[in-house]
């Protein structure tokens, strides 16, 4: 098959395509040219956010002739594809949702410990010469409730590390079933914010979501911990951004109502300029949630394996228009 | 009893202590007030570190006439206590080492995700108004072989968690029976490092350990994860500083023999002049292990244990010269 890649590509899932005896054509294009059906000579383009395909593009692209029966998006979220202008014109979706679960999940782990130990704090003040030991006190993690605002395959897997830490799950989610005895299951999210001290968001960046968790919503977190220590309340976003309201948020770390706040992800990206850059509670990342070696291969891994699929005239697993 | 709090002690427990019957007395003392015998009419001290109760003052204080029966550490170390002077004049010296194990072991895991996945780096940038969303791949924990540089109540809470994360366990601790199943025991240090891209110190500092982590044994790190993946070199030390060898440290980031350090201790402290916080991999906290309120407060309600033992007659748990 002819396969471009318009916004790279892991290099040995390239070798491996290569070595199937498919050619691979790595260029990103404008806009412009996408509009001129530049990818409709391959059979697949693989892409990832870089590339925006509209209903426009595709139409451009599956005109009479062209052989574009596949786009893999390498990674998770699909918001740059017109999906059902692909559906209409008998295009396959991919997606490579696990690839980069593990990957969020650490990091998240890493956010909540990081911002309750004030980690980065202690080194940037040691970097600036200050050696801030008695300012540092932190709180622990043990015996705290950890509020898990959906309920998917990434907080499952920040769920069973957060266990093992010591903190009871609790848990909403309208969408899945209430089936684990370890976990708590809430039937608001204002009964979810009222039991726990600690909050990480897990759910997608939908009409029902948007702006759900605002400053009313964090002021019904508890600040006291289930074990009794006044450990304050803690919020942690490496889904989407857009589900926190960050006025609210700016708000609630100003005022005390929230202690530390550590997101990955931001309603506006790049969120250089935002004003809670400004705050000691506040910790950001640059939305590296799936910024990893292992993520990159495994995602490597499996565009080889739907192409493989693909070839073979099946319909692979993640295919989200079959 | 009467008891003399030097360095400070949590409310809760001096409220506790008060309400059993005790008279508290908070003051920090000089020196020459120690050596003057200060706190001979107390039957109980409770220090930090922060008081040194030398040969010299003990020996002043247990002079004819002196109630002193008891120093209490509120913490784990003691070598701002001479032990065979308390023995020899019948002070009992006790401490308190399991209330800071739990913070340790979670400030312990929140370096190790901090660092393999640039957290601090990425805040800082942020703050400095840089989205380096593309120069902040990181690498996971999962997969990877973590060495724990002994094996005690610390490491094996550090074990508990990284296991749940995936991690494999590797053991070199000679004073330890090799006796969990989950666990890979070495014969010695340079087998550990040898075979664990990820090491994490958790033994004491002595004529034995010292520098024991220098260049050479770090440099037989072997770069390649377990799973196949080039996740290069990560060491967290938040056990004691001088184990590792910082010259030897400095020149293993420069040169990429390590890709990350992490530490919470040091060999001189405060350590705001290291060369160390120059480099990006590098990432510190200073001597913060123990600084939550949750340890802060277990400590408080052991100091209560151990002089309610103490006013029965009873020799306590922890005492370190029965």
């Amino acid at each position: 098959m002819r396969i471009a890649v318009t916004d790279g590509i892991d290099v040995d899932a390239k070798k491996d395509l290569q070595e199937s005896g498919h050619s691979v054509s790595e260029k990103h294009y404008s806009n412009d040219d996408l509009i001129d059906g530049c990818i409709s000579e391959y059979d697949v383009v693989i892409i990832r956010s870089a590339t925006k395909l509209t209903a426009d593009v595709i139409k451009a692209n599956t005109a009479n002739g062209s052989k574009l029966s596949m786009i893999i998006r390498a990674g998770v979220g699909v918001d740059n594809i017109d999906l059902s202008s692909a559906s209409e014109n008998s295009v396959l979706v991919c997606n490579t949702p696990s690839a980069s679960t593990n990957a969020v999940v650490e990091l998240t782990i890493g956010h909540l410990i990081s911002s309750c130990r004030k980690i980065c704090t202690g080194n940037k003040k040691m970097r600036d010469g200050v050696w801030a030991k008695k300012q540092l006190r932190g709180s622990e993690l043990r015996g705290k409730n950890l509020g898990l605002l959906g309920y998917g395959r990434i907080a499952k897997g920040v769920a069973e590390i957060a266990r093992s830490i010591g903190m009871k799950i609790h848990v909403y989610d309208p969408y899945v079933e209430s089936n684990e005895k370890d976990c708590v299951y809430h039937d608001s999210v204002e009964s979810l914010f009222s039991t726990c001290t600690h909050v990480s968001i897990h759910c997608f960046l939908s009409e029902e979501t948007r702006h759900l968790v605002d400053y009313d919503m964090i002021s019904l977190m508890p600040q006291k911990g289930d074990d009794g220590n006044l450990c304050g309340n803690h919020i942690v976003n490496c889904a989407r951004g857009g589900i926190i309201d960050e006025v609210g948020l700016y708000r609630a770390l100003t005022d005390g109502t929230l202690a530390t706040a550590s997101l990955d992800v931001f309603e506006v990206e790049p969120a250089i300029k935002s004003n809670l850059l400004q705050l000691e509670g506040f910790q950001a990342t640059p939305h590296i949630g799936a910024s990893t070696k292992e993520a990159q291969r495994r995602i490597g891994h499996e565009i080889v394996s739907i192409i493989r699929a693909h070839s073979k005239g099946e319909i692979p697993g993640s295919c989200l228009n079959k």
